[in-house]
C-alpha cells in the first residue's frame, strides 16, 4: 500500500485519482510509461488519503463532487472517490490575480503555525507519498537550508516550497521515510537546500516541472536531428490551452518560471545555442484541457540545403501529467524501499522538464527512458 | 584513400559527389552523422573513381555537367568533378517504363559476360566501397547462393543484384576485401544468398533502403509514444515529390518495395499491429527533390482521452541521403579493416529502414545511434 | 410539407434524419448553410417518408436501430425515428467488392420490373424530394434520352441512374412535379439525358457530388490566391478516413469517379493549369466518418519569391454533408413552388462539386453563395 | 507617369523599389493583385522619386546598396536603383527602442519646421502618390481638425501623422491633387480629422493596415465556415517572425496597434463574438523576413459533433505587402483622376486589415474583391 497525499485540486489531480480508480476497476493503463513492465509496487497498491487546495470553493467537498464538475463531461467518475474530502491548504499569494477566492492555513496564525498543523494532518494520515500540482507560481531556490529556515520564520516562501518543508519536517517528527514529487516549475529537486534536507531524513524529493506535451517531444526530435548532424536554425513552439495553468501562465512571472524549464532543453541536447521563441503563448478558454501545440524547426542539412518540420498537436494536458504521476508514485516508493535518498537523476531526467539535482543536463527522453530501465532492473525493482 | 563507385548517377549521387567535394573545400559537413566524432577514417579520404548509369544521356559525359544539370540551381557544383565520366551499368529492364532511352552492357552479350566486364572495370579503378543508389526497381531474395548463381546464368536478377554479384566476384577475383552499400529497397543486406557470398570473400554488404525523411523520424516518435504507453490508434503517413525516385514509384510494383520497407517499423516498436497508411502517395514534378510529408498520428492517453499529432516536413530528399552515405563509405572501410564480413546489424539498425540481416527488427532510431555508437567504440574505430 | 425519400441508408442518412428531427426538438442548426436566413420552407416541414438500402441486413430494419448503430455513439437518436423501415432498393452492382451481402430489386424480375416497383411505392409514400446518398459508384452519362431509355432496357444503368429515372417516370405517371437531389459522383445534373428528362416532366435534378470537406475549401482559397494574382506552383490534397465511401475509394474505378470532380475546380478558378494531386488517398479504419486532410500548396508571389501554405483539418464527413442535404431538400421543394425545371446552376455553383448542367465552370464558394442569395431573392424565396 | 514618395527605407521598400524596377524590365507582374486586369495606369508608369528613413545609417545612402542589403541574397538588385538616395525624414520617437541610430528632421527646429522642409521638398519631387511603410509606431486617432492642428503645434503626433499631416499641407499649397497610402496599423483612413483634411484639398488617404499574410486569409475562412453556418467556437492565430517589424511588435505598445486591427476581422464576418488569440506572437531572427504562421480554429458542425482545421503557412512578409502597394499607387492615381476625395471604402475594403473610414465593416476579402472590380468597372476605370 502506497498512502498518498495531493496538493492542489485541479484537473491533473482529477485525472490522477479518477484514472487510478478506474484502473483499479479495470481500465487499461494506457499513459502509465511503466504499466508494460513488472513493478514491485502495482497501481492498485496506491491509495490516496489527502487532497488539499486553498479555493475555498473547493475545501470541504469531496473529490468526487469536484471531479464530476472538472472532467464530468469527459470521463465517468468512480463514487469510490466519494470518501475522500479536500482539506484547507497553504496559500501565500500562490493563486495571486487568478479568479478564485483563496484561503491559506496561514491565515489563522502564520506560517509556521500552518506548517505544524500540515505535520500534525499528515501524522493522521500516515502518508507516505506527497504529490505537488499546485497552478505554476513565482519562486525562487534558496540554496542552502538556512536560507530555507529564515524565510519560514519570516514566511517569505511559495506554497510548493512550504509544502515540502512540511513533508520534511513530518519526516524527521514521525521517523518516516517519505517521499515528495513536484510536476510543476517552482525548483524542489533543483534546489540543494531541499535534497539536502530530504537527504537528512533519508527521504526523497522528485522534480522538477514534469516532462508532458510538447517539450520532451521536442527533446527527442532534437536528438533525432543532432544524431544526423543538422544543424538546427530556429526553433518556434506555441503552445494554447484552456486549463487554469494556462490562465495563470497569462501572468508574466509565472510564464517566466515555464519558460526557463522548457528552453533548457535546446542547448543540453544539441550542444549549440540556437534562437527559439519556446512559451506558452495564450490562454483560450474554449480548448478547455486539450492544448493546442503548433511548432516549427528549421535546419540546414547535407550541401547547404535547408529543411523544415511543423508540428501541431491536440494533446489533453492534465492528463497526461497524471499518467506520470501514477509511475512517480510507484517509483519513489521503490526508492525509498531501496534506500533511496536526496533525490535521483535517473528518474527525473525521463520524468521532468528540469531535472534536478541542479546543474543536471536535458537529455532526449528516449535515451533517458532506457537508462531509467537500467536503473531500476539494477535496483532490482522492475521484472517482465 | 577510399576508393569509392557509384551506381546511379541521380540525384542523390550528385549530392553525395558534390557534397563530399565541397566539404574537402571547407563547407561544413552538416547532415553527415558522425562528423562531430573522431574516425579513424575522414571525409577527406573518399575518392570517387567511378560513376555508372543506364541512361543514355548520360552515359560518357562528364559527373560536373551532370550535377550542374541536376542541382547546379541550388548549390555550386566543384570544377574537380570534371575528370570523372559516367560508365555504361546494367540495365536488366530496371528503368522499364521511366521516361529515359536505357541502355546496358548487358545488351552486348547477355548478363554474364556484362559482369566480367564490370569486374575488369572495378579491377583498373582499383575501388573499394560501392555504392548503390539506382532508381527504385521489383525485385525479390534468392536466399541461397544457388538460387543466385542459377538467376545469373539465366539473367533473371535485378541491376542491382547484378552490381553486388559482380562486386562479390571481384572482390574473389582480385583478393579484395570491398564494401557493397545498398541503400535501395531491393534485398541485399536482408538476402541470405548476398550476405553469404560477400562472407565468404571476407567483405560486407550494408542495406536495404537508407532511412531518410519520414521513416526514420516515425520511428522515433513511435518509440516515444511507446515509452509512456500511450496505445497508438492509427497513423497515415503522407509523401509525395518531384524527384525520379517518386516517379518511379507512381509504378505499382515499384511502391510495393518501399511500402514493406517503410511499415515494417510500426509494430517493430510499439509491439502491436495499428491500422496505417504509410506509402509513397504521389508524384508532383514542381515540388522536385524537396518533398512534402504529412503524418497523422492518434493515440489514447491516460484515463481514456485521445489526443493527436499532425507532422507536416518539407525536406531535401537526396541530401539526407548523401549525407548518411557519406558516413556509410567510412564506417565500412573501417568495419574491413577491422575484419567484419558479412553484413552489420549494428550500422543497418541506425542507416537503413529495412536493416539487414534477414529478421532483423526495426528499433526506434535514437537507441540505435547509440548502439552504433557503442560498437564503433568497441572496435576501437571512434574517438571524441 | 415536403415529403422525402433517401436512397443509401448510410453514415449521412443516418446524419440527415436525426438531425433534422433533433433540431426539430430544438438543437440549434449549425451547419445548415440557409438556417440564419427566413426562407419559404422551414426545416420544421422536412418529413422523411421513405428510405431505400441494398444492405441485405438493413432491409426491414428500423432507421432508428440503424442510427443507433451507425452514429449511436457520438449523438442521441431520437425515438420518433423507430417507424420509419428501410425498404430494398436497387443494386445494379453499385456495392461489388464492398464487404456486405448487397440485394436488389432487379433480382426479382429485371430492371424494369424493379422500376416499375419504386413508382408504385413512391406514390404510396406521396414523395416530393428524393436524395441520392448511396456509395460512390462507377458510372458514365448518357447525353440523350435515347441512349438512357436503351440502357433501361437492357439493364445497363448504374443505380443512381435507376433511381433518377424511377423518380421521373413517378412524376410524369402521377403528375407530380419532382425534384432529385444527387450528392455522389454519377452523373445526373451534368447528364443532359437526365435534365431533359425532368424538365418534360416541369420536375428538377440538382447535383453532383456534394461539395464539403476540402474541395469547397480549395476552391476559396485558389480564389483568394487568384485575387492577389499569386502564381499557384502546385497542389497537394491528400484525404484519409475510415467510413463506408473511403473503402469504396480503395477501388480504382470509384476512386477516377472522385477524382474528376474534384480535380477540376483548379482550372476552372485560376483560369490556368497547374500540377496537382487531389485524391480521396486512403482507407484508415479508426479514423471513422472524421477524415483527415492535408493540404499542400505552393505559390510565387511578388518579386519572385516563394511562398508555402498547409493546411490540415478534421472533418466529420457525413454531417457536413447532412447539413447541406437539408437546405437542398428546401430549396428544391421552393424553386419547384416558383415553376424552375431542368436544374438550376446557380444552387448547384454552391451545393456541388461538379455543378450541372454539362459544362458549368466551378468558382470560388465565396462568390458562388451571395450569388446563390441573390437568385433566392429575386426568387421571392428568402428573407431575413 | 506616377511620381511617388516613399517614407520607410525597409523591407517592403525594398521589394517595391526592386520589383517595380524588375517588372519593368520583363519580370513576370505575380502578386500584384489587378496585374491581369487593364488599368488606366501601368506598372510602368510608377517612378520613385523620394525616399525617407531616419536610420541614420540609411540617410543620404543610395536605394540600390540599401536594397543589396536588405534583400540581395534572394533577388538581383537593379542598377537604376543607383540614383535615389534616402533623405532624412521625421523620427517624433517612432523608432524608440529599436536597435539604431535614429535622427529625425524635427530635432533641427521642431515638428512645424520640418513639416514645412518636407513640403519644400516634396515640390521639389513633384510627387502625386505618397506611400507610408515606415515600422510600426504607438499612435491615437484626432478625429478633428483642430485637435489635429493643436497636436501638430504642440509636437504631440506620431510619424505618420506628420508625414500625412505634411502631405495634405503640399496639396493645399501646391493645389496638386495628391494621395496618401497607408499600411501600418496608425489610423489615418480611419480618422475623421485626416479624411476631412484630404476631402478639403480634394486629395485621398487608403488605409489602414496593408492586409497581407495571415489576416485576410482568416476572413476568407470565416466567411467560408460562416456560409455554411457552422458555429466558430475558437481561432487561435499564431505569427512568428524575424524582420523589423516583428522586432518592433516585441514592444506590448506596438504589438496593441496590430493587435486591435487584426482582431476586428472576426466578430465584424461571423456576428457574433468568439473567443480568440490571433496576435504577432514573436520575434525569431533566422525566419527573416519569411514568417511562420499557425492557426487553429474549430467549430460545431451539423448535428452537434465538432470539426478542426489547423494552416501553417511560410510568407514573405515584404513583397506581399509590396505587391499590393504597386495597385494601390495606381488605383490612387486614378481615383485622383475620376475625382475621388475623402478615402474609398470600396478600395480599402480589399487592401487594408482596418479599412478606413471610421467604424467600417471587415468583409471576407473574395467579397470586397468583386465589390472594388465593380466599382473600378463603374469609373471606367479597369478593362479585360
Amino acid at each position: 500500500m502506497i498512502r498518498v497525499v495531493v496538493f492542489g485540486m485541479g484537473m491533473v489531480a482529477a485525472h490522477l485519482l479518477t484514472g487510478v480508480e478506474r484502473i483499479k476497476a479495470g481500465l487499461e493503463p494506457w499513459g502509465v510509461p511503466l504499466a508494460k513492465y513488472k513493478l514491485s509496487k502495482g497501481i492498485e497498491d496506491i491509495e490516496f488519503v489527502g487532497v488539499y487546495d486553498i479555493d475555498s470553493y473547493k475545501i470541504g467537498r469531496s473529490v468526487y463532487d469536484i471531479c464530476r464538475e472538472l472532467i464530468g463531461r469527459d470521463v465517468p467518475v468512480p463514487e469510490s472517490l466519494k470518501q475522500l474530502k479536500v482539506s484547507m491548504g497553504i496559500h501565500l499569494g500562490s493563486a495571486r490575480g487568478m479568479p478564485i477566492k483563496a484561503q491559506g492555513l496561514e491565515s489563522f496564525g502564520g506560517v509556521a503555525e500552518a506548517i505544524d498543523r500540515l505535520v500534525d494532518e499528515f501524522s493522521g494520515f500516515g502518508a507516505d507519498v506527497f504529490v505537488n500540482v499546485i497552478t505554476t507560481e513565482p519562486a525562487k531556490a534558496f540554496n542552502t537550508i538556512d536560507e530555507l529556515e529564515k524565510a519560514v520564520e519570516e514566511g517569505r516562501l511559495s506554497a510548493t516550497q512550504a509544502y515540502a518543508y512540511a513533508v520534511a519536517k513530518y519526516a524527521r517528527k514521525r521517523g518516516r521515510r517519505v517521499a515528495f514529487i513536484n510536476v510543476i516549475p517552482t525548483p524542489i529537486a533543483r534546489d540543494p537546500a531541499f535534497v539536502e534536507l530530504y537527504r537528512r531524513v533519508a527521504s526523497i524529493v522528485l522534480g522538477d516541472d514534469g516532462a508532458t506535451g510538447a517539450t520532451p517531444l521536442t527533446a527527442d526530435i532534437l536528438e533525432h536531428l543532432a544524431q544526423r548532424n543538422r544543424k538546427v536554425l530556429s526553433i518556434a513552439q506555441f503552445n494554447i490551452g484552456g486549463n487554469t495553468d494556462f490562465l495563470a501562465l497569462t501572468f508574466p512571472e509565472r510564464n517566466l518560471m515555464k519558460e526557463e524549464t522548457k528552453s533548457s532543453i535546446v542547448e543540453d541536447i544539441l550542444g549549440y545555442s540556437v534562437p527559439h521563441f519556446i512559451k506558452p503563448t495564450g490562454y483560450l478558454e474554449p480548448l478547455g484541457d486539450k492544448k493546442f501545440v503548433a511548432m516549427h524547426i528549421a535546419w540546414k542539412t547535407f550541401n547547404g540545403l535547408e529543411d523544415e518540420l511543423v508540428i501541431n498537436m491536440r494533446i489533453n494536458d492534465s492528463p497526461a501529467l497524471a499518467g506520470l504521476l501514477v509511475d512517480l508514485i510507484r517509483i519513489s516508493s521503490i526508492l525509498l524501499e531501496h534506500g533511496v535518498s536526496g533525490t535521483s537523476y535517473e528518474i527525473n531526467a525521463f520524468f521532468m522538464k528540469a531535472p534536478g539535482p541542479k546543474g543536471s543536463r536535458n537529455i532526449a527522453r528516449i535515451v533517458a527512458y532506457y537508462n531509467m530501465l537500467d536503473y531500476l532492473k539494477k535496483l532490482g525493482a522492475i521484472g517482465l
